[in-house]
This record gives structure tokens, C-alpha cells and sequence, in this order.
């Protein structure tokens, strides 16, 4: 039975409550936080990305193709579909010579509201690079044809290029990803379910550069830095990943996944961050991650409010009146 | 500690699950089925529309200013803000001799997708009409002309046409609605934290016309009429509430509440249902609901089909393919 991490309020009383687990550690394996059952398998959904554009950093083919640090930044996103991550992707693909043709990841009208009625009132419609996993894609074709593969089946487990980010994902976890544990995600590629320890250990290597060769290390590094300096490219306007890494800037590296996911990197602490909500719900499992965040790394100023903001947001209706809001509850309380 | 009522897959795993609690009695009180904590306040949020039109039907003032079926149905509704929404709250206000600018919702997009990018293709924007409460709210305002009362602050707990809808509810459920259990809704209405038992028995009564004035009795049933004439009127293409109206009609008479909050009448059996999930989630509001159902009317056919689907639906992603699906669990497995 896990327990009670966030609790939604509505005037004075307790509305909804979101159940969870929750650990942090370091590389080594040492736990700063934990809560509920954390060696149950949970698919880690879009929180692995940054690990799957791995070898596109570390094999050399962002630089070989000329991909720009926020394009590297949209390589490990789940974006809203604004302008600037259509433009992107577009732009990954042209760097390896293809199209949104090649994008298997299906098509989506842009995440973000704002941005989908602005492609509807420009007369266009979605394609696949309004995928909000489009710049992932982008990322797994541009090292497919950087290594002289085809592309097409990219998405498919056995796929070479896919092969070799899941192995990157099986390195940076320690678990195994075959047939087992394979699940199909919502843009088509495999998800694998994992302790959620195991992916707290994976980020706390990422943020650390610990228990990996210096290639990695380096790539890690690289990556950390090209999301942290373009955050609206790894989710978007008013997003919680962007805007934690807007204001924390490298003091952290955070990415959510679908059904109550997040995962991330406390560099200067050494830390690894894993949350999976019971219920799948994002909105607890921001203000869980937001809660510890603000409990470990302890900041001030503007970078306390934000935390403080992101860990008991509020909630107001279609006037503009708070009615309610959300609080990390139990252990996190 | 409430049971799980639902679990989400994916792949061969339970990637999320959901708690909560239900109930199904009769206008008595004889239970028919029971899970979980069934007397504990929740806010019923939208779930009680069809209660709060109870005044504006049973007062005449529907007949008096002229109000179509579909217009009754629409004062009942969580609608997607859809063209065909619109017309109706226009109409009803037009009806009234007053106009949108009378609508105290606040602005807010259609709720519905493609409706809100169909908004936005017209170059037009959103107004209160697009609100999902519009109907409602445009309910309210009928009641309060017909009666010559200044509409002007009909949202606040004091004004006398609040008041008055408060009262219905409070008289259908039996429950006091006072400044101890009152929070304010998404569109600025008050909403009073009530047992689920005391929902689950004014759903009864609603459905049946038990334990009421001949007046309320023949309101009751005028609306339940309305609404299942005109499923699209409540929700809206593709909506659950209108997808189980359509497809069973007369039999059920369903509503939605946010924060994972159902509410049915079910008239040939004389039974009310309510369920609260506790995390307040929709998703699974629904499939308890639709098992409900099943259990309880045990269709045939085209209706047995429906309740089939809308109690396991299936997950599908981007690209159309099958990637999980959710389903009752516990007690309702």
C-alpha cells in the first residue's frame, strides 16, 4: 500500500489525494529519501529521454551532423508543439538529410493549447513533428543515418539504432530490457518497466558522471548542459520541466513521464530523483518531485518561491478565484 | 483506506491503478452494491447539474420563456463548448431577454478538441458562451428573469436564485448546504462536500420520483427526458455521458462531477449510483460507472457491446496501435 503524497484541496477540505512511491540516492546506491515500494516495476515512460539521446552525443553524431545544444535539448523532450520545436525538429531531420516523412512516432496536434489553435487558425494542420516526442525521434534518425543505417523500423525493438539506445538505457539502470519487461509508449517505441530505485540510480549517475566511461561522462555532461541553458526546448511555455530548470538552471536536470513519472539529477548533491504516482497522475508527481527538490537542495530567494510555487500550486477557476491547491502530504508534508 | 475499483495497462502489466469508493441504493436506502468509504463528505462538482435545474423546471419558468427539450438538457450539461452549445445557451439566454454578457462562468476554450481548434480556424475567440457551465449558468439566469429577479451576482451563495437551486439540492440529497461545507466550483458557483451514501439516494429519487412533491416528480422526469433525448446536449462527440445516454437511453441517466466524481439514476431498478475516485480521476469514474451499470441492468446486445467498451476501454497511441486498456478491478472485476 503506498502512501499518501499529495493531497488536492477545495476550500477547507481534502478533495483528491494522490498515492505514490518516491526514492532518492546517490550512485552508489546510499538513499537521502524514501517512500512506498520502490523495487516494483514502473515504466519509465518520457522520463528516460535524456538517457536515450545518449548515444547520439556520445558517438559523436550531434557533432558530426552539426546539431546545436538546443537541438540536443529537444532530442531529450516531450514539447508542447510550439513553433520553436517544430522548427527543431525540422531542422534535426534536414541535418541528417530527411524529413518529417521518416517521424514514425504518429501524429499529434501540439500538447500545449495556446500552440495547437494557433496552428489551427494558420490553416494548418498536425503532422508528426507536432509529436510532442518528435524531437526524440528526430534524435534516433539523425544517429541512425549518421552511423549509415536506414532509418525506417527505427521504433521497432530490434531496429539497430533502437538496439543501441535501449543498451544505453540498460547500462545507465542495470536492468534488463527484453521481452519481459517491454511494453509499446505512446509514440510507439518500447518502454520497459523497471524498479524505480534502478531509475533513481540511472539520473543520479547522469547528474554525476559516476560508474560510466569518460565518453559518457562527457555526453552526460553535455546533455545536462544543453536542456539546463534551453529549457522551453525540453517541454515548453509554462511547463514544470521548464520552468524548474529556468530557475534552477544546472542545479538540476528533471523530466516527466506519462502516468505520474518523473526522474531527476541533483548534480552538485550527486543525487538521483524517481517518483512514480499510483494513479498516473503528473500533477502529484510535480509536486512531489518540486517538494524534495526544495528539501534537498535547500535555496533561497527566487529559486525557494518557485520551488514553493511548484510544490503547492494553486488552483483557480475560470474567474481567476483560488479554490483550492495542491500540498506534498505524509512523509513529504 | 479505499479499495482499488480499476487498474490501467499496459502491456502485460498494471502500469496505474485507481481507488475509491461507490455505491448503488435505492430511494430507501437498501444498497445494492457498496465499496469503500461511502459516507464521507466529497464535492460533487458537476455531477449534480440535472439537481440544480430542478427549479428552473418545476417553477414553470422553462414553459413561461419558451425552453426546447434540447435547452432543458443543456441546463444539465458539462458540454465541449461545441457549435451546437453555443446555439443553445444563446438561445436560452435570448429567451430570457438577456445575453452573454449576463454569464458570471468565466472565459474558458472548449473544452472538446476539435471544437476549440475549429474556435480558433473561424478567428474567433473564446467567451463565457464556450464555457463547459454555459447551460447552466444560462439556466440560472431563465430562473431568475422568469421570476424577476435581477440576475446580476447569481453565483454567490446569498443571491435568491441560488438560494433557491441550492435548496433543491439540499432537499434531493437531505443534506445541509451551508457555509460549513461550501467551496466554490470551477465556475464560481458554490459546491458542498456531502456524504456519497446521501448523492447515491438523490440519484434515486431523481430517477424514480420517490419521496418528492407531484411537481418535483414530474420535474424530475421531464428532465431525465430531455437529457436522454438529447445525450448531445450534456456532454458533447465522443463524451462518456453522451456515449451511455446514446446508446441507453431512457435507462440511464448519467453525469459527470470533476475530480472523479459520477453520478446515474437508473429508473427501471429505482436505484441511484455514486461514485468518488480519490485520486479525481475521470477515467476511472467512468469505468466503475459503466460496470456498475452493467452489473446492475445486464443488457443485451448493442447496449451490452457499449457498456463493454466504456467499462474496458482500450489505450490506443499515436499511431492507432493498441498499447493497453483500462479495467474494473477489486470488487468490480
Amino acid at each position: 500500500m503506498e502512501p499518501v503524497l499529495v493531497e488536492v484541496t477545495r476550500g477547507d477540505r481534502v478533495e483528491s489525494y494522490h498515492r505514490g512511491a518516491a526514492i532518492v540516492l546517490d550512485a552508489a546506491g546510499a538513499i537521502a529519501f524514501s517512500a512506498g515500494e520502490v523495487d516494483a516495476p514502473v515504466y519509465p515512460r518520457s522520463a528516460v529521454k535524456a538517457l536515450l539521446a545518449l548515444p547520439l552525443v556520445e558517438s559523436g553524431a550531434a557533432d558530426r551532423l552539426g546539431l546545436t545544444e538546443a537541438e540536443i535539448a529537444l532530442a531529450c523532450s516531450s514539447h508542447s508543439g510550439e513553433e520553436i520545436h517544430v522548427a527543431g525538429a525540422t531542422s534535426m531531420l534536414r541535418k541528417a538529410g530527411r524529413d518529417a516523412t521518416c517521424l514514425e512516432c504518429g501524429i499529434q496536434w501540439p500538447a500545449g493549447e495556446a500552440a495547437s489553435r494557433r496552428l489551427a487558425a494558420s490553416g494548418a494542420t498536425a503532422s508528426a513533428l507536432h509529436n510532442n516526442c518528435s524531437g526524440k525521434h528526430s534524435g534516433f534518425i539523425c544517429l541512425a543515418c549518421d552511423q549509415g543505417t536506414d532509418p525506417a523500423g527505427y521504433v521497432k525493438p530490434g531496429h539497430p539504432t533502437m538496439r543501441e539506445v535501449i543498451g544505453a538505457l540498460a547500462d545507465m539502470t542495470g536492468e534488463k530490457h527484453d521481452d519481459s519487461n517491454r511494453a509499446i509508449d505512446g509514440c510507439s517505441i518500447p518502454t520497459h518497466a523497471i524498479p524505480l530505485r534502478s531509475l533513481a540510480r540511472a539520473f543520479a549517475r547522469f547528474g554525476s558522471g559516476q560508474a560510466m566511461g569518460p565518453q559518457r561522462e562527457a555526453a552526460a555532461k553535455r546533455i545536462r548542459a544543453a536542456v539546463t541553458a534551453n529549457p522551453m526546448m525540453v517541454a515548453g511555455t509554462g511547463r514544470f520541466c521548464t520552468e524548474l530548470m529556468t530557475g534552477l538552471g544546472a542545479r538540476v536536470f528533471g523530466k516527466s513521464g506519462a502516468e505520474g513519472v518523473y526522474c531527476a539529477s541533483l548534480p552538485e548533491l550527486g543525487l538521483g530523483l524517481a517518483v512514480k504516482c499510483d494513479d498516473g497522475a503528473g500533477r502529484a508527481a510535480q509536486v512531489v518531485t518540486a517538494a524534495l527538490i526544495a528539501r534537498l537542495l535547500k535555496p533561497e530567494g527566487a529559486q525557494a518561491q518557485l520551488l514553493g510555487r511548484l510544490s503547492r500550486p494553486v488552483l483557480k477557476n475560470w474567474n481567476g478565484i483560488a479554490v483550492g491547491a495542491l500540498r506534498p502530504a505524509g512523509a513529504l508534508a
